[in-house]
């Protein structure tokens, strides 16, 4: 917009966010503009001083506003638990299941070789000594069952052959409300091989 | 989210934009927090900075980082020519046709007596005192063809019966692309009775 370049900063801003173009990017915009200025302000503000506050948690890499993070300091987690995901939304999406109460281990990224992401990367080292502090029994692989995520279990199971921690990964199968039909031949083959008694 | 109060705040606050959900405003809040902090600060800044440019001009109650904005100052523009929105956006809206080189007037609101928006609310007067300024030829009101567009439309209309200026309003009927069998009965009776000679 041509004669308004404030907007058009705005607008290009906004566009920052995933997922945003043209058309929402100017929606939001107009709507930060036409509200009580008060209130965009503070929406401004906010926005800075999450950013300010949030750092990751030196035990389990958990984007957090504390270090250590609450859950690594929640005394009444199981510590014999760690569930290791890619990033820190796959930590929300966990613990919104409810289902999980032990700890974390965020490992920033899958191993992709071909994208210069290797063991470094992935912080295996630090979940290696993490996972050998005397108190883990289990690790749960919670990553996605890609050609990378595959590629990762692989590597952490190899690396923890040797010790009594038992290594587990996510169920794979079939997923609620899907349509056999419309499966991919690899997810209904290995649904037929894990079948299970009802 | 309880292990993370700032994540949460700041969720809460991407919802305040526009057709915002729980589940957009999470995905913008973690972008925002693990994208660097520098660029993520200067997202903050940069609304700030908008939100605190932003005023509106006083002639045509354009939403402008100037007054008079910059289309009022833009004397190539053919002053005989207002063409009346109900908002800001609106005038984005009818600049990017490309087919329109007049002033515009935003109106804010159109007439709702039931909502308590009445001539004060859409700036009757001061539209009035515009359009009486002996250059104004015509005036386009070019609001929604829905029931408070139609009585601002009249009302307007009324009120310049008596001067020598053309008001007009923005063609109704079938818009391109539409399917006829999908029409409503009222968009394709005037389309009928508006039909003209190809």
């Amino acid at each position: 917009m041509k004669f308004n370049k404030t907007l058009d900063d705005l607008k290009n801003n906004l566009k920052q966010l995933p997922g945003v173009g043209d058309k929402t990017a100017q929606r939001y915009a107009l709507h930060l503009l036409t509200q009580s200025k008060e209130r965009s302000l503070q929406f401004s503000d906010v926005i800075r001083e999450a950013v300010e506050i949030h750092t990751y948690c030196a035990r389990c890499n958990l984007l957090s506003d504390s270090d250590p993070c609450a859950i690594c300091l929640d005394e009444s987690r199981d510590e014999s638990l760690i569930c290791v995901v890619e990033n820190s939304y796959d930590v929300y999406l966990v613990e919104n299941t409810g289902e999980y109460k032990g700890r974390y281990f965020v490992l920033g990224h899958l191993l992709s070789p071909i994208d210069g992401i290797g063991i470094e990367e992935i912080n295996l080292s630090h979940l290696l000594e993490v996972a050998n502090n005397g108190l883990v029994k289990e690790i749960i692989l919670a990553v996605n069952p890609s050609t990378e995520g595959e590629t990762t279990m692989s590597l952490i199971a190899g690396e923890l052959a040797s010790t009594d921690i038992i290594v587990t990964r996510l169920s794979t199968g079939l997923p609620f409300g899907a349509n056999i039909e419309y499966s991919s031949q690899l997810t209904l083959s290995n649904a037929i091989r894990r079948r299970y008694t009802i």
